[in-house]
């Protein structure tokens, strides 16, 4: 949706250095810069590369506002921010928002305003879509569930029953949304499994996104909970009953056991592995493939954990430089 | 389905202490108890919790039957299965059990009875489903595939042609059952890979679980082949000739490489690693995230093995204790 | 497609020994072979085993052209890779090639010839599919994607807008291709996480394959790339911005985060993790389960590194070797 540069300034609530009459149509990187699209650089070393792209315009911090420059700038506190609110709005609108024919839709299902649902979707009994919201092709709604306002959830994404997501709520493609929980009970007598109920429900709260072919299991008995803001990649797994907090960051397959507790902005990396129980306290920051193990606390606020079981790193760090020296001295 | 406490303590053959003639309508946990459901204690110190909730009535232990308690009582050897088989009982039955009339059916297909096949399901040539199954939506179930009585396959499952499964199977939504295993030759001349054939098939007998987006290969040649009451939780996959044992647990996100064998009453935790032609003795434990090495046995009744490559944990424990004092000692 | 031994031996580039007018239907196993199927041996020392099989014919290599011979062989240089193309001529023909009626084709797609598009699958506006292409029932294609010719594009796959796959790719089902990359921008002020533009698009290779379940981000603001013939198994993630070379083997739930970049020839074994902006040089193999830090650079064709953080095999045993020996003395 192409925007003048003045107009783009002032929804971004930036200082303009230049022209603000050019056209800016969409953001891109330095080396794909075309003469309607604006680059963002956050040092002032990058600065010359981005002034001598092709690029219309340059978002960039106060650095840049020294002398007259070859290309109209655009100045702010937080050059990557701007430049990630700039391509919200400059996307272009959906073509058609529209109830797709080849979608089922009950007439005991709540609509919002301006909903899009694509072909093929099947929604449940009783569900509720928020205003704004798009349900992607293929999409299986179960019973009951409810979508709030300006979600997106993309092709092929499968929502259990009674599935509850807030506001703005993205989900990938593939992704699953309140499936059973592993828990079964082994009968004594016979050595074989039997399911223990699963019969809780998944809330997932506003501005949560979630990545492709992920799988969040519901409760057993109450309810397993992200909170709001929490982002998770690609191929996470989430356990019943476990309780996510706000502005948790979850990289792509990571798995969270039943019951484990993550409070408000930790960071995950890739792989990890966090067993039943465990607690991960406020703050804290997990290295990729760093497991831990059952029931266990972990504590520090921008402390790094590393390993399985995971400690802080510089102790894992010295660990593994120890290893390393004393195994050639003793070769 | 609401049933009397009497009826209920009958069928789960359970003694009863206190008033039968209460209607039970669900199983909770103590905080979400209400006067119609049912809570369980599996030792006699939360049973004072247990009694002063807000349920209807409590499953117990032996211990619970010394005197006249507040709530009426169900005495079993296993409380927590029996609090299992309770919530089975006390399950809703499906509303509607029909072939959708927006579900592909060809003629050659053969349908049990009282079978249920959601909307946009499809079903392939020659495809047998049995008695008392659910098809959810979006399954597309491939020409000659077999699925049992009793099983529940959920929303946008995919079974590959020729796939067998049993009775009372339970897929979750999203797996993918019967793909192609990843096995290739390297043309020596070019470097260039091409695909061994991956033209057997896959096997699940009767009572097997398997979670949400997990994928299981069918056999190159020969078949996979995953035997009755074996557990399978999310994201987990299984590749091509591996041969899973009876009442064998598998949690979220291990693999298993082609042609591993896991005996009977194998328990393996998440993320776990089994490497090709790898093969896990009957009742071996691997502790989460461990790695087995292509081509090794791993042997011990109720042993837990753990890290990469995996070791009996007091090993494995011991030489993280060492390398912590080393290193720290050595500073 | 059944053929005779004599016609095989032809295509094949095989001598042959012994009576080639027998009838082959299918290659198969040792232990399940047939009068009309085709078996291989690679060694000497399996020979016999062969011969003496229920196997119609037998594929070896020069060692077997000593004498006369119980059955006809064909005699090959790679007889595992003569017995994989054997399949493949082997291969019965698609019952059916068309578009089913249930698929949703716009009129700006332009469809090569003889392709097959199975029910339910959907394409968007001005989608192009390749000649003797097939697409899986439940498929989401969307806008603007291109597929090349002889792909096989299995059930419930989602391909994003955009998207390109070159000819001869094989997608298994259920695989995401073109999903959003993981890349956020955290508000200094609220704390809250935003998503960093992702714009890009990805673009598959000639000859690739990709498992069941697996996921591949586009770029976040130019592409994500896979060269020609590499190979990649179930349930693994690519993140945005991603380059792979050529015939690379990624194993399953392997995960590469964004901005990582394979050369050519790497074989990369299962639950491997390969952080952000990492360099693996071509030809170097990385064990199942290791893991590659931030920034690192990988060296060394036909290397192979283990462990996390990855090392040189040798390095890594001696280490472990190390550990076990010192935490037995100091016990």
């Amino acid at each position: 949706m192409k925007q003048t540069l003045r107009d783009l300034a002032e929804k971004l609530g930036c200082r303009l250095l230049g022209d603000g009459s050019i056209t800016i149509t969409t953001v891109s990187s330095l080396q794909s810069a075309t003469s309607e699209s604006m680059v963002f650089v956050e040092d002032a070393k990058h600065l010359d590369a981005a002034l001598s792209s092709s690029a219309a315009a340059v978002i960039a911090g106060q650095f840049a506002a020294t002398d007259a420059k070859q290309k109209p700038i655009l100045i702010s506190t937080q050059p990557r921010l701007t430049f990630a609110r700039a391509a919200k709005l400059l996307r272009d609108p959906d073509k058609i928002r529209a109830i797709h024919t080849g979608a089922t839709v009950p007439a005991s299902a709540k609509i919002g305003k301006n909903v899009s649902i694509g072909p093929r979707a099947i929604l449940g009994e009783q569900v509720k879509i928020g205003d704004e919201t798009t349900i992607g092709a293929g999409c299986v709604i179960g019973d009951n569930a409810t979508i709030g306002i300006h979600c997106r959830i993309d092709a092929n994404v499968t929502i259990y029953p009674g599935t509850a997501l807030g506001d703005r709520v993205i989900v990938q493609a593939g992704a699953v949304l309140g499936s059973e929980g592993f828990g079964y009970v082994r009968d004594s007598a016979t050595g074989r499994y039997e399911q223990f109920p699963q019969i809780g429900r998944l809330v997932i709260e506003d501005d949560v996104e979630i990545g492709a072919n992920s799988t969040i299991d519901r409760g057993a008995l109450d309810e397993t909970r992200i909170r709001r803001g929490t982002k998770i990649d690609n191929l996470v797994h989430i356990g019943h009953n476990v309780q996510i907090g706000e502005n948790v960051v979850i990289a792509a397959q990571t798995g969270l056991s039943g019951s484990a507790v993550v409070e408000d902005n930790v960071i995950i990396g890739g792989q990890v592995g966090i067993a039943d129980h465990v607690r991960i306290e406020a703050g804290a920051i997990l290295g990729a493939q760093s497991g831990i193990p059952s029931k266990k606390v972990i504590r520090g606020k921008g402390v790094v954990f590393w390993g399985t079981p995971a400690r802080p790193i510089r102790e894992y760090l010295r660990e593994l430089a120890f290893l390393s020296r004393a195994a050639k001295r003793e070769r």
